[in-house]
């Protein structure tokens, strides 16, 4: 693809943007391939309580260690660097790592970096000052309004996609955004991959549930990108879990290895469910965290130094009467917070939070939830956030209206990230002068000037007064849900696709899916 | 009313509360007169931002001023305190205000102070680390599943203050939760400040709409505490908003000098809808906002040095496109952060956003909005929380459901305002190593120690698997919310009242009715 296809692709959609300018949520003046943070972070501790955190996860890896499985390679490698191995089984090691010692490794790791994006307008930076939104990730659900509940598909993984696409408030395609369960498994990423690179033309996730899948994803990544330009940038990401407590599981680390080896980008995260895989105190829950994802982290600077590696953080709660997690509480917001700190400590990127809830509905609970996690993600200083959009029942479904619902929430974050900015024009000094005491500000100067631009445009909140709502119908905001995706994804245009890049992509796919029967676990 | 009855009355309320333990949404350790702020305010601008919005509010006051109207005994205070008056028309009058003359007046006003419940177990602090939630304040209509959207009834009102006084959450009684509109306009002062003196034993709000009736209801309150105890306590406050832009008219402040002339508490609101009676740039409507609090505040200070005044603000933000008003978007959040800032540095207790939402019904629009504003009252350091339930519509109606699922939230944030703590238990080394890698950590001694008190246990959250859901009616969270306000109103049981107490209140109350015919506007 040339970079001329995909300036054009960016300015259509923008020219059809400004054509329906009359439709609420039109807020262009709030519009980038990603958010540049405006406002501080919020710091919830302070010197002393961090560095007993640090002090803690440290210890966790001298004295308790980490468990690897099934990857000899990665046992080497750790070794090399000086892990001090010990053979639980024959394919089972534990290796504990001097305080200080994985720290050390992450020096080589980039503290921001690019990923890159068919179309170079929609590349992100990872790190530093920006902050990213990206789908939900892992469903094996999505539900509706009309249809309920039911198993993913690949129509409705595309569907996501093309939604997401469509809005200006996420800024990457995510990866697994629900699984495509009538495709089989051993080969389903192929279509997921295609699917992000032919109806979007933004940044991605590639697979990572077994290592010849993520090589797979990364080909692909090269199919489009080139082999060199591949070899020299960040175009693609896979998205691992530790296996807490305190594991590194072999496809976890062959995969982590892959990604790395390819110079690709890769985020670490420990799924911790307090008091299930992790302490139930939230110190104790991020002090782990934080030692999962340093080593690794580390694994990948071990293949290759400079690799682009994301710390991430997945602290959550559960009900105490029925052992459910759950998701968007205070707790975990609050630990989010500490892991924005300790990872500024460390000077690298940060995945953290996103629009979490345990609500099976699009309902008052799911974004009650979702703005206390999703508030924590953006003052916590998380730079690369999944599930901005989509996330209900736990993360088991992907929902079409909280999709559309949590997207006009990132476009207010946008407008929240943007900060209050203060001097002589938006002290409006000589606005209020204008007019004197007692007299309305609507036709100064000043307010011409500015209302385009002054408050964020919601395009699914209802503000207008009980009468008029009540006389059009009185609908809920999950009903206007309801109407916006489908609008959404009626007048959804696909990106422009260099044609012998799409024919590349689909015989590379043809060609695996043909190599090997279909697999259904 | 003596102390016995007062403690026995919360012995009585906690004890029934311990014998539902069963019942969702029990967090005795989270419960109190009040929060204790255990986490830091989030500060959003730096010193220069700050001094240029204080150094705005100054010019605002001395360059254009402030218009008082038919209140001479006002003026004549402000002239003889150094203000320059000049006489608009017969009963108008402007005042400018040299640079740092009222911030001056406001040293004498008291940074924190304590309004006494009259069960001494649940009087509050206001300022300093306390921070107090309120029902919400001033709306015409009620709502609720059932019936919709009426006007609000003296049943109504006495059925909010059920709810509020059934809910640990919330710690004040508030004001005109809803205005029952079946008793006359003159005289339903008297039956608000009687029904919150009888259905609660929190501390409350009196009247302000005429001096008369903020007279009347301080009377009550003497009826109650004692004319001495309430010369030297605060027992009442009465909540007062200017009329924006920069205009303070005679019913308010001659009500403001009957609460401060009497040492009782008033708050000083400025109502700033951005675009109409402020600007629409927030860091000009917080310097408006600041200029006529301050000024508001100073006059308690004339009245009587020392009487408790609070600092208020209420920065909004309007849809663009119709005009009308909109609450719980993310400028007006980031206004709230700055004004904690202002309210700091005054050293003086502030009065800050709440639960506000524009949406008609109790669904995901009504969270969301909701929770990005609480979020900022909390983080932003506000000590006074008005508005902390039941919000809907534009603050047009108080609803039934919406109040069970904000005092839901306000109990989340008991949490969230606890901050996480770090010490060698939360940290939980000997948890982790107890059990090793790979094993999770159901029943170690750390996880039996902490499960009572880990998380907040929400009363209407539904985090259940969605098959145990779907099987039990697959119900919403109003739907749930419903359910849950009759049950907290069929289950109320009134604080005991001192029998000689409630016969000179009602006797005050037919005395003041009897002498005046009902007044409908």
């Amino acid at each position: 693809m040339t970079e001329a296809v995909a300036t054009r692709s960016r300015k259509k959609r923008r020219g059809r943007d400004a054509s329906r300018s009359a439709e609420p949520g039109q807020n262009p003046h709030l519009e980038g391939p990603y958010i540049t943070r405006g406002i501080p972070t919020y710091d919830l501790l302070g010197e002393e309580a961090l560095e007993q955190i640090e002090a803690t996860a440290e210890r966790i890896l001298a004295e308790i260690g980490i468990e690897f499985r099934e990857d000899p390679e990665t046992v080497r490698l750790f070794k090399e660097a000086g892990g001090d191995v010990t053979e639980v089984t024959s394919d089972v090691w534990n290796i504990k790592f001097a305080p200080g010692l994985i720290r050390g490794l992450l020096s080589t790791a980039p503290a921001q970096f690019i990923q890159h994006a068919r179309n170079p307008a929609n590349s992100v930076q990872i790190g530093g000052d920006a902050m990213v939104f990206a789908p939900s990730y892992g469903s094996p659900f999505v539900m509706d309004l009309d249809k309920g509940r039911r198993y993913g598909t690949l129509q409705d993984f595309q569907n996501f996609i093309k939604l997401g696409q469509s809005s200006p408030w996420l800024h990457h395609s995510g990866g697994t955004i629900c699984e495509p369960t009538d495709i089989a498994v051993n080969k389903r990423h192929l279509d997921m991959v295609y699917a992000h690179i032919k109806y979007s033309d933004r940044a991605f996730l590639g697979s990572i549930t077994a290592p010849e899948r993520a090589e797979d994803s990364i080909e692909m990544a090269r199919i489009l990108f080139g082999s060199e330009f591949t070899d020299r940038n960040c175009v693609i990401m896979g998205n691992f879990n530790t296996t807490s407590p305190l594991v590194l599981d072999g496809v976890t680390t062959r995969g982590i290895r892959a990604y790395a080896g390819a110079n690709q980008g890769s985020i670490h995260l420990p799924f911790l469910l307090g008091g299930a895989v992790s302490p139930l105190t939230m110190a104790g829950s991020v002090a782990q965290c934080l030692a999962e994802s340093m080593v690794s982290c580390a694994l990948t600077q071990l293949v290759r130094p400079g690799a682009p590696a994301i710390l991430a953080c997945f602290v959550s709660s559960m009900a105490l009467r029925s052992g459910s997690p759950t998701f968007g509480t205070p707790e975990p917001a609050l630990g989010s917070l500490v892991m924005g700190q300790l990872a500024r400590r460390l000077d690298m990127p940060l995945r953290c939070a996103g629009n979490f809830s345990t609500s099976k509905l699009p309902d008052a609970q799911a974004m009650q939830q979702s703005v206390m996690s999703m508030m924590s993600a953006v003052q916590c200083g998380a730079h690369y956030i999944l599930h901005s959009a989509g996330f209900l029942d736990g993360l088991l479904s992907m929902s079409y209206e909280k999709f559309v619902l949590d997207t006009d929430l990132c476009g207010a974050l946008h407008a929240y990230m943007k900060g209050l900015t203060v001097n002589e024009d938006t002290l409006a000094f000589e606005a209020l002068a204008e007019k004197g005491p007692g007299e309305h500000l609507f036709g100064t100067a000043h307010t011409m000037r500015h209302y385009k631009t002054a408050y964020y445009d919601y395009a699914l909140n209802d503000d207008r007064p009980w009468e008029t709502w009540d006389e059009q119908g009185a609908v809920d905001a999950a009903t206007r849900a309801n109407a916006r995706w489908k609008h959404v994804l009626n007048t959804y245009q696909a990106p422009p696709l260099d044609i012998a890049t799409d024919e590349a992509l689909r015989d590379f796919m043809a060609r695996k899916k043909d190599s090997m029967p279909d697999m259904w676990y």
